[in-house]
């Protein structure tokens, strides 16, 4: 039997989501806490491993088990056994056809960014902290650039493992609530750190110190040396990941907002 | 010469407010920070004492020192001495005729409360987590109750050290966005663990375990061991010190929110 689940997860304390041996990380804890339930030794699949101090308020993964379980004691008996900075949202039976990570047809992320001048002690590990003014229009202008289908080599982290640069990105928005920012970014599938290196780049654009029209050149040049910084994990959360209507996968419970 | 502080910290990490040997308090944190600035041993003055877990976005303190460092030095200077989870919003010079705690003339607490069957991940030690169905109106009802001048031995901490058990509250609002509730409530001072006791029944009142009514009774009584359970302490925010308008002191900088 396959089972998909619906997981949040704060990434402050975790080394990414891979696992990996002598660090803390999401899919170990994950995988010791259903094999409590299971009794069994379980193997999830994850729709996007996320980075050291990335968030997840809509991470999916799957796995594989024969003990049978209602759904509902997948999601309270696994969260019993989590840290309190994982959760299991919610538990589905799913077809053998569905696919955590190859099934997906669009993943999203959200980037919070709080601009002020001080910064902030109880949000301290949930946003990104901006210091100086940011213009929106700028980053909007940039930001369309991105959009459609591109090769966005200059936006790809240099250990990425992906074998094309080439992604299809379906959505780029900016909101702005007081001093809070934030941008919505879905795509077909993502680059290792191509939200972050595309923020990176974004926030030049915002502080005045590069025009929008800097981010079309980046994209043409598919060079990664050229482009913004790699902005911090902190901001960054994997907010949703959506899959053909036939498997019926929820929406994400929890929408996350600090404006 | 004194200098007022406006302070932000998030309470998980800290054994409370008020310095102790062995633990991590705090005053401790700040005291150090600022006597790394001011090259002197400084010592600070609270609006008000939090408990262990209990988290603040407006507290306020005041120190006296020697040494001239234009405001924003203490604000910059000092947070780049603090970690992450405390923050100084802003510095401002007093007359030596403001007090912190006794000028102050209201204190503002948030409790904020999460209901949902579910645990969050990412919001887990900054909110309080209720897992079956709140009504609002007989919450709504019984706070009303405790509006004004009353004897709150009801509500008050076995280790409570103050005089008198009587207290002026001018202001319990509940309000609801989704599965989030809060209570906003405001008195010239609050008596140890008041707020957290008066929400722990409350609850008892919002689930329908006890009517509206029986809060009134437990006013009357001034018998700790009737009224409800100490509600935890990651749902409680210090949210603001009011003081006489002469003093100028600015309002709290952050105003937190998750809805």
């Amino acid at each position: 039997m396959r089972i998909a689940l619906g997981v949040e997860y704060k990434g402050t304390e975790f080394s990414g989501w891979q696992s990996q041996a002598g660090v803390r990380t999401v899919q170990d804890c994950l995988e010791q806490a259903l094999g409590r339930v299971a009794d069994a030794p379980v193997r999830v699949v994850t729709a996007g491993r996320t980075d050291t101090g990335v968030h997840a308020t809509g991470q999916v993964v799957h796995f594989d088990t024969d003990r049978h379980r209602p759904p509902h004691s997948w999601v309270r008996g696994t969260n019993s056994q989590l840290p309190a900075d994982v959760c299991v949202q919610w538990a589905q039976v799913v077809p053998e056809s569905f696919h955590a990570r190859f099934s997906a047809v669009e993943r999203s992320y959200r980037y919070v960014i709080r601009v002020a001048r001080g910064r902030p002690a109880i949000l301290h590990d949930l946003c990104t902290c901006v210091h100086s003014d940011l213009e929106l229009a700028p980053m909007v202008e940039a930001t369309r650039t991105l959009l459609g289908r591109h090769d966005f080599s200059a936006f790809r982290a240099a250990g990425c493992q992906s074998k094309s640069p080439v992604r299809t990105v379906t959505r780029g928005e900016w909101s702005q609530s007081g001093h809070w920012f934030w941008l919505d970014m879905s795509a077909d599938a993502f680059l290792q750190h191509m939200v972050r290196n595309v923020v990176g780049t974004l926030l030049l654009i915002g502080r005045g110190e590069r025009p929008p029209e800097w981010i079309g050149e980046l994209l043409d040049g598919r060079d990664r040396t050229r482009a913004g910084p790699c902005a911090p994990p902190e901001g960054l959360y994997l907010s949703e990941v959506r899959y053909p209507p036939e498997f019926d996968i929820p929406a994400p419970l929890e929408r996350l907002r600090f404006w």
